[in-house]
């Protein structure tokens, strides 16, 4: 039997290694030393190895995806740069912000000339489908533009449905996943059966993905999290959690101090805090977010089930349990 | 005898047709309103009219580069955006600016979705060559961002060589008219030899250009420039025209005024603004300037002899007229 953490961790390393090198050794310095600062620090490597994944679950060469793993990755860390401008983040993985550690200017010049060198990195993929690869990667930065600007919309917003806060994680987050499966499957020379099941694959991970996120925020160990649980309590970020919870509490007291986090924009109060975990338990809100979770998941596994190559298939089966497992 | 000038004015009237519904009418308005209104506001469309022309020097059909020339003006005008919030401009085109009637998240990211829509749109070119055609406009983006860099690099530095100086003008403004000239030539399926002059044309072009408009910040008839002359000297650019300054100056008093330019961080009394326009009269500077714009004019103008078609080399060389002539 394949061991799927060894060869996850090894095509994390391969990654890795090739970001330390991804930056060009030239001026100016301006752009290019914090794109170096922030490609070195660290993260799970999720869309890169993903994108790999996907190439050999159409059977193709790993090595012949590498170039466009480290452009997903270039593009996700474009996204973190100007996000985290916009969310005042002063920190990332226990490091400072771009912005914060140089300036505004340096944070938007430099995400820019980042995603120009993903594109120029993705561009290096020799596929004679070059042209829809790059309609792919170009289709996940602007589901990813529209998704952020969905969720800035939503903090102005009194109410917002679950069915907007799904279609908003499916742009922000999902989105980028489904980039990354279908440019795999696609160096991979796969069928289009397969990067359509790639696709509903990712769509589902990645909305699992982002419900365990919101529910990690709250119930992780802060020690696994590595970050202060019931972040977005005190920043009043409208996630699943809040807005099911609006939708299902009924007592005025309980449902007063739900409001709270929305009007107020944040509840900052440790007994506040602990007050909306017990309501969110009380009223089945983890339940009910649990099981969302496996819906998704199971969803997704089930378009696995197009893939041909067992090994592969397993693989990504594996991946999906990493991601879902990931510091509880 | 073909009207130039009539010729030139249809294809800008094409483009801002096209350019009328090249923003899609979805939500989230967040980054689409701006969007809109930014295309809106006018301007020359250098790039996308040379873009075609260069189509037309290689015998290609103009409407094949119809999409790339979109995509060329939206990534022009990404650059504005990101450029006008690092420069803290509050108009541009006699209107107020993203970042100003909205505010800085905004404009980073309609920024941002901007040129997800540039890709998208020269993505719908039909060409064989379209991995090259991308490649060609990733460059465009990555020297821009370069080019930008090294300008806020010599705001903060004392001493700038005018070798510097021509080489950040260089990438901020020749850089993208190289990727037009190149891009057109390959939807035209031109020649490599062919390809080669039209970018030794595209980077002589934009250096007379930007010195042009350096000269034309101060010596401008300001009713036609549209704009109050001297505002470099107001904002302490390092210009042509104050770095050739400070080369040549001699007399203590000249000095210490340009070099008041640099300590100040900008001169803003009438009478200083006066005094540095006779220095740069008295000492030659202005010669010095316009024997630049023509030297880099001819040098351009010479490799359009390249072109075979005598139509469109004409019409290029009514276009680099144009060009330069503008608002003197």
């Amino acid at each position: 039997m394949i061991n799927y953490e060894n060869r996850y961790a090894k095509l994390k390393d391969l990654i890795n290694r090739e970001l330390e090198h991804f930056i060009p050794k030239k001026h100016p310095a301006g752009i290019y030393d914090p794109l170096r600062y922030i490609l070195a620090g660290g993260g799970k490597r999720i869309r890169p190895v993903l994108l790999i994944l996907s190439c050999e679950a159409a059977e193709g060469k790993p090595s012949h995806a590498l170039d466009a793993a480290l452009a997903v990755e270039a593009l996700h860390n474009f996204t973190l740069i100007h996000d985290d401008i916009m969310d005042n983040a002063d920190t990332r993985r226990g490091r400072e912000t771009i912005h914060k550690k140089w300036d505004k200017d340096t944070a938007i010049l430099s995400g820019d000339a980042l995603l120009g060198l993903a594109y120029e990195s993705l561009l290096k993929t020799k596929s004679s489908r070059i042209g829809k690869i790059a309609q792919f990667f170009t289709n996940g930065i602007i589901e990813v533009c529209e998704g952020q600007s969905r969720d800035k919309e939503f903090e102005f917003r009194k109410n917002v449905s679950l069915d907007e806060y799904i279609m908003m994680i499916n742009k922000k987050t999902s989105q980028l996943l489904v980039t990354c499966v279908k440019i795999g499957a696609l160096i991979g020379n796969g069928k289009s059966s397969l990067i359509d099941a790639m696709e509903n694959y990712a769509v589902n991970i990645g909305l699992a993905f982002q419900i365990q996120d919101d529910l990690l925020d709250i119930f992780a160990d802060e020690k696994k999290f590595g970050k202060k649980i019931g972040g977005d309590i005190r920043e009043g970020k409208k996630t699943y959690l809040l807005i099911k919870g609006l939708e299902t509490v009924k007592d005025k007291n309980d449902k007063a101090l739900l409001e709270s986090v929305i009007i107020k924009k944040g509840v900052k109060k440790e007994s506040d805090i602990i007050a909306i975990k017990s309501i969110y338990e009380r009223y089945g809100i983890i339940d009910s977010a649990t099981n969302e979770i496996e819906k998704y998941t199971n969803r997704a596994n089930e378009f696995l089930r197009k893939i041909n190559d067992k090994t592969s298939r397993e693989m990504l089966l594996w991946f999906s349990y990493m991601l879902l497992k990931r510091n509880m």
